[in-house]
């Protein structure tokens, strides 16, 4: 999904160093379109452009308006953040549930989402302007959310859910049952080749084995390193047979911690 | 429920700035558990103490290891986080993901979320004491996130995960059909009265204004404003009838741009 038309808009920063990081963050994130209002007079430039490490072309390419009105103008959904609650803020949601709402609108023309200023956050005159109020959450004893850490948070959300991050994913598939079948059958016949236990206990344990290995995901190539493991067993437990000419471990007792079932 | 199970641990982590920022992104969150591996004998707890703002207490409260192995050697789960791919980290998965497996494991033991240092990440070695890999969505464009905005994207899946979060929600319920409907006739006798449709219009007009309400939540609170609107108007028309001895306005022409539903 094309987020070109997600456009940040910071009201009147004052960190360069925020400046910087909301560019970086929106660039990891996939957005490019920022929007400065009435910046403070002392904001340092040249901090943002450090702080936006590879994410200058963000930086570069902002649009600078001397009001809200103006800088979303063109816009079909204006989201604003804020961290108080209050009569006109009693609508929030979270920048979770507005985000599919957002990306809807952005399909057809620009949608906003307006951070206030590191001191103050928003005016009620500038939350009027806005169709949406998005509070983050955050617990009640520290609620105060850095500027750039919140433009991270929306950003992330909105991306995620465009869809447009393709998780990386195993190479490898779950196992089938068949699979899952032959190596506990190989570890069945291993753990009686190296006396991991008797006649008696072998069907009990081997249930024990089972939930060990039923726990998380088993994928194909997790399968076969575990068959690897039992036919090497095997093949040491024979050649322990060979040179003692005996016939399985004698007692068939568990050495170690193996009897440790409930 | 109870985060004091979740560790944030960062792993030789280099600026001052970063830590403080991860720590007010902690505290924004709830968390409070701080581990410290090996942090760079150039990092400078000054500035990390300013970059805390209200939460210098986090950092105060933070433990400091030699290793990672002993910074999480107490802990049932592991994730460790990277923005590199590779044989290692094949079976990564998001924060949002693994949330609710970290938050199941931290209500016994508890449970590490590593991050590497700034330049470098987690290494091998380092990502093989990991139980779970977390891989935070971004671009594949510019994937390299700031350490404290890493922190706080997993802070805030974990928080939100954990149903911490209270929702402002709106003081008022949605308004039930009885009393939408109760709105709507009002506004027809309204809308009659100040000769917006003629008799022949008012159906299909009709039908466009209940679309327009409908197309958002409508609360007990925004129909009775609703209601007070129609009700106000409909005696400023009585006013004008007495004024003038008419029925209601001739020609029943809407007036401005009333007539434009396609």
């Amino acid at each position: 999904m094309d987020l070109r038309n997600i456009r940040i808009v910071l009201v009147r920063p004052i960190y360069g160093g925020n400046l910087g990081a909301v560019c970086r963050a929106m660039k990891n994130m996939g957005l490019s379109n920022l929007a400065l209002v009435a910046p403070s007079a002392d904001l340092d430039f040249f901090e943002a452009h450090k702080y936006a490490l590879h994410a200058q072309d963000v930086l570069d390419g902002r649009r600078q308006f001397a009001t809200l009105a103006e800088a979303v103008a063109d816009c079909a959904l204006v989201a604003g953040t804020t961290a108080r609650l209050g009569l006109y803020r009693s609508h929030a949601r979270t920048p979770r549930e507005w985000a599919p709402r957002l990306l809807e609108a952005a399909a057809g023309r620009p949608v906003a989402v307006v951070f206030g200023p590191e001191d103050d956050g928003l005016s009620n005159e500038e939350l009027a302007l806005c169709t949406q109020i998005v509070r983050i959450p955050s617990t009640h004893r520290y609620a105060s959310i850095n500027l750039a850490q919140a433009v991270m948070i929306c950003a992330y959300e909105l991306y995620v859910a465009s869809g447009s991050f393709e998780p990386p994913r195993e190479r490898y598939e779950d196992a089938t049952l068949v699979m899952r079948e032959r190596m506990l059958e190989k570890w069945r016949q291993m753990l009686w080749d190296i006396g991991f236990f008797d006649e008696v206990k072998a069907d009990h344990m081997m249930m024990a084995v089972r939930r060990i290995f039923a726990r998380g995901p088993l994928t194909e190539a997790d399968a076969n390193i575990l068959m690897g493991v039992a036919q090497q067993a095997m093949w040491m437990a024979g050649q322990w047979r060979k040179a003692t000419g005996a016939n399985r471990p004698a007692g068939a007792e568990p050495r170690g911690g193996g009897g440790g079932d409930q």
